[in-house]
């Protein structure tokens, strides 16, 4: 790990003053009295900031389609153009209450290294191909990452556009209504490499120091929901002894995922997120107590094991409290791993333009997350402060952002390759 | 304590047979499909109630009177008629969803006391007075015991009539329109002594093979609410050395509650009845936890002991977990103790009808928890099955309303004396 971001003086370098003004022009798209940005999949602002996106493309000469599902491909030619394209990009869409950079900074990171290789005339061997993904963060339609579950074939085209919003509206409907319903016809049949820049969304490279997170995959997830059910009874009349207490068999329960979690580091991770106690009135005692339940590792054996442990803890606990105990499942994802190629030009081009980087697992789902299953993929993250998220206060610095650029047109070219060195 | 429950030939008996009519007969008013009770206080189901209540009280020759907050008053003359009434009852208004016991065996119990008098041709010293207090429950307008409250002085009669319900509509104005707004002028200036009879709403006395509980006193209760405060944050990006989840100080919170009360047995309690988690979703570390403490005991110390712990229990959880604990009181109630006189008769009253039976604190609020700061005050509890209250399955034997009308007949005729014995 190196400890200072400097460039080569002959290495062909983005601007970073110019992509911080894209991302700030796109932001005001939406933009929230807070700072942030409301921009959700499929409304008419979402048609702005595509519309915003296709000019700026249109502008550096890329051919601009979208498929059936409304994700945007912008191609630049290769040199040899019959060769599959490697892809960069990300989402444009937010939370009702999202800040400037999630999804964003990757999308316009691929425009900003498009724009360098124009500036420099820099070609490449193989085409390389803009995305931008539609709904990643599904708040208006649900499933989220809903563009790329339909590109890897997880969601068929039909179930997804009869996704129906709070007011019964589809997401044919509203595709339809902002004019993007494309073709298929229009896309990549097949990805050379995909590589997708992020924001981190967590606090590690921030606490470390580093400015680039080379990201080798995708933590694998396990979710359950935990119901707890003894005796609803009155807190003034009912003594200690005779009490069935819901809410002391779900403490276990909290406390047990935390510390199965910790005795899985550095790549477990447990958490108890939701809790509903029932009937939730000061002065009785809970009768039944609802947990979620998410175990994530980035090993599947190791997932498996945290699983083994937590089972075990449900049926102790069901033994020891004479609680009833019931346990579903409600999502199954293994850990993803990204390809070694793809994740060796990331580190590369974190070495070579002398960034302080590290490994790292990606702990939060993304569209690169699906396209792995496809196609040779991996991801970039830069820091942002506090970890913070999904949230008008979601930051990233200047500095971090044109690094983050940087090292996506650098992974980019190795990927791509160029036919004349020396830009 | 004794094991069986036996009359002594020549004592003085209710008609155990006409008391469950009774109850059953009053219980058709509000009656639910489940076999509960919905007569919420201040309602036309009310209104039907105390018009059937008046009618049994006048067909015994009793003089039915109502006070400025509608507790109902019928008194059968004392031989010295000037002297200060016993006074026995409870209420009859239900939770939505409440059951046929709560309340109405009380004031039906002393309805059949005085019956048991009138058909045995029974003069006493004192006069007797049944009450029925006003809007015991609460629900459709808090608080509960107003009407108990309102007579002690401890909520004005202002203060009362203007509480509204959901609909806006004034405890004044429903008390007016079901016609039961009296006179403060006809109610008793002084007690000579309270008795109420109560199912117990708790599993103690069903749980020993008791069947009259001998009500010293009342739990004393301490509210408080807790609010931890950490930071929200996504469950798969933050690894578990970055967190500050405000959940698993919460459990600290709840176990220190139960583990507090358990070492101050067998009267203390501790329930963390109320819960809120926010976000509150799936795959977000909780960043802040609200809960409700409810702390009680018999004795003052001794539940002052109990805060104590508690609040430097918070300390220590604020100091270790690096969370803030913010704690406000929202209800400080002291114990209250019973009189000895009326806990003397009622103990007497027990031991000569042959009932199984022991002393016990109320751990619940009634009327006569009230009524005890101005008036000599005792309570008789008979057992509820499983100790379920304020729901339609709430059921108590016949055998067992029996005995607890007994205990009452004779606990009230040792209060008010004798002129004659030998009935």
């Amino acid at each position: 790990m190196t400890t200072t971001s400097s460039s080569h003086p002959t290495r062909l370098a983005i601007d970073g003053e110019r992509l911080w003004q894209t991302l700030m022009e796109l932001a005001t798209i939406g933009a929230t009295p807070k700072g942030g940005c409301n921009r959700q999949a499929l409304t008419d602002l979402d048609r702005q900031g595509r519309e915003l996106l296709t000019r700026w493309c249109e502008a550096e000469g890329l051919t601009v389609r979208f498929d059936a599902i409304g994700n945007l491909f912008a191609r630049r030619p290769g040199r040899n153009d019959m060769a599959d394209p490697v892809v960069i990009g990300s989402h444009i869409d937010t939370q009702p209450t999202g800040g400037k950079f999630d999804g964003c900074f990757g999308v316009l990171a691929a425009l900003e290294v498009i724009r360098t290789l124009n500036a420099h005339g820099v070609e490449t061997e193989r085409p390389v191909e803009l995305v931008s993904w539609t709904n990643e963060e599904g708040c208006r339609f649900a499933p989220c990452m809903m563009g790329s579950s339909v590109f890897v074939g997880q969601l068929t085209l039909d179930d997804a556009l009869s996704r129906r919003d709070a007011e019964g509206i589809t997401a044919g409907e509203a595709l339809r209504a902002i004019g993007y319903d494309g073709d298929d016809a229009h896309r990549p049949a097949r990805f050379a490499g995909y590589l997708e820049a992020h924001i981190e969304q967590g606090p590690i490279l921030e606490d470390e120091g580093d400015t680039i997170g080379v990201v080798t995959g995708a933590l694998g997830i396990k979710w359950f929901d935990v119901t707890l059910t003894g005796m609803a009874a009155h807190s003034g009349s009912t003594p200690m002894h005779l009490r069935r207490n819901a809410l002391l068999g779900a403490t276990r329960v909290i406390e047990a995922v935390d510390a199965i979690a910790m005795s899985h580091q550095p790549d477990g991770r447990g958490t108890v997120g939701a809790c509903q106690v029932r009937p939730n009135s000061r002065n009785v005692i809970p009768g039944e107590v609802t947990l979620s339940v998410d175990l994530r590792h980035s090993d599947g054996d190791e997932l498996d094991g945290m699983v083994d442990e937590f089972r075990r803890t449900l049926e102790r606990i069901a033994a020891d409290s004479g609680l009833e105990v019931a346990v579903t499942q409600t999502a199954d994802n293994p850990p993803q791993h990204f390809h070694p190629e793809c994740i060796a030009a990331v580190r590369r081009a974190a070495q070579s333009g002398g960034y302080a980087h590290r490994d790292i697992v990606s702990g939060a789902g993304h569209d690169a997350v699906l396209v792995a299953g496809v196609a040779p993929t991996a991801m970039i993250f830069i820091p942002c402060e506090k970890g913070i998220s999904h949230n008008e206060a979601e930051y990233a610095s200047p500095e971090d952002v044109s690094a983050g650029a940087d090292v996506l047109l650098h992974a980019t070219l190795e990927l791509a390759g160029r036919p004349s060195e020396g830009a």
